[in-house]
């Protein structure tokens, strides 16, 4: 049986940054009746309820999911999946199980296999950060941020609107796209970057070992150019795992452009260059006014 | 005939975002005794005038140099090495002569064909920015940042403390290097990751082209790796036509590493693919605690 969210319990499973943040961000703005905490470690839950960030805390994941009216997967992507295969069993009828995991398509399928008295739906919040950990959760993080809904054939339409309500309950903009377009704009414009920033550093690393002066003059391009690169390793594996025709195609797109600037560099074909990177600059401010 | 630096008559060519900012500090913190600005348009130096950047200006390039004792040219890189080539015959005797153009081996080049009484000095500050223009110019651009002084083999000690005392007197940390190394260490970490940025935009554009849903997923990640690549293109232009063998060597090494991460993909060899961003990750985090 459904309830409104507002007067939902909602158990969030993964209490790092997104999950930590998410709970905070549920609490904070009293968007549900009662937030429930699942982590493996009693020091995290400890830790979550010092900072007022869930109401009750339970190393127990079936505990934790029993009598949720709405349970948010909210670890790496190859942990949620391991979790979808075992949760089935422990939960209440229309029960909305979600999660916040960075690729779709997977998720979305495994999510086929819940009982069928339960509501699944596919979320990720677009509002990564390089920092990770329950210690850098952030009330505010999902603040204005798109949130992607990814409903399923069996997801009724009331269970979206309450992936829906969540959504605007953590301050953020539902949108809904179905799990392969996801997956397939995510690889160009999140999982894409990573792997460039992850190649530039170890590029310009290979340069700093022989001459560490390379450091000293790094400034705000470097550093911004590579931030992603600091990402948490796990949840980037896991993306990538999940994700990897995808991210193959669009690395292969950058891998074209790329040759395409060293050749015209080569050749001396500074007409075709300029107007290369001119293209590239006036995109970016078309994106970014 | 040297003066002291904070006696000194000092002419900057070229009004734009790092010209505007360096007469901007060097009035600001009242570090030499007069700023001349020369640039092509009227409109340009009544603004610089109004904002108080500079206390005379001048559209006439001989007349700007003639009865300068430092003269800091702060165009694109061909236009310093097209007027390296032209002002010689108006400098005074003693005049040092700098610059802040991007690339230093060029620059340093054509500076040995300066007249003998005259005292040359290549600069470069470590503060880009993707904006340009004198109406983004900041005085406190060059605070605290690396401004690394190239010196020629002719260029006096005492010529060089001059040039140590402009990078201070606009609050910046002067750091001698030769122009040949300051070129290699640059295209790893300033260059390249333009290149980088520029393909990105270029590889997630293709994408979004048909699916410009994409931008609406588009969060920090994606903004802050393609950042660079809005810089100004005749100024990039410059650098990269003159410092080509450098950016290229730079390149190979980012698309070989591409070319590591597309693979251990494809075969599925997560274990390695897990140990190489995970090295990328901590290498970022020891450049950026």
């Amino acid at each position: 049986m459904e309830v409104d969210f507002g007067r939902a319990r909602v158990a969030v499973v993964g209490l790092g940054l997104m999950g930590g943040s998410l709970c905070a961000a549920l609490r904070t703005r009293g968007a549900c009746a009662e937030v429930v905490g699942v982590a493996r470690r009693p020091a995290t839950l400890q830790m979550a309820r010092d900072l007022r960030f869930i109401d009750r805390g339970v190393t127990d994941l079936a505990e934790g999911v029993r009598d949720a009216d709405v349970v948010v997967l909210a670890t790496p992507v190859r942990d949620i999946l391991a979790k979808l295969a075992t949760i089935g069993p422990w939960l209440s009828p229309g029960c909305l199980v979600m999660d916040i995991g960075s690729t779709k398509g997977a998720i979305c399928r495994a999510m086929e296999d819940l009982p069928a008295g339960v509501q699944p739906l596919g979320g990720h919040p677009m509002c990564g950060k390089e920092t990770s950990g329950l210690s850098m959760a952030d009330p505010t993080l999902y603040r204005d941020r798109v949130f992607v809904l990814a409903p399923l054939a069996r997801t009724s339409p009331e269970a979206l609107d309450r992936g829906r309500a969540l959504a605007r309950g953590v301050g953020a903009r539902p949108l809904v796209l179905d799990p392969a377009r996801h997956d397939r704009l995510v690889a160009a414009i999140s999982h894409l970057p990573f792997m460039v920033a992850s190649a530039l550093v170890e590029a310009a690393a290979a340069v700093a070992e022989g001459d560490p002066v390379a450091w000293e003059l790094a400034a705000g391009g470097f550093r911004d150019t590579s931030r992603v690169a600091a990402s948490d390793p796990t949840m980037m594996l896991d993306i990538l795992a999940t994700n990897r025709d995808e991210v193959l195609r669009a690395l292969h797109a950058v891998q074209g452009q790329l040759a395409l600037l060293a050749r015209l560099l080569e050749e001396g074909d500074l007409e075709a260059l300029g107007a290369a990177i001119t293209a590239a600059r006036n995109r970016r401010r078309e994106i970014y006014p």
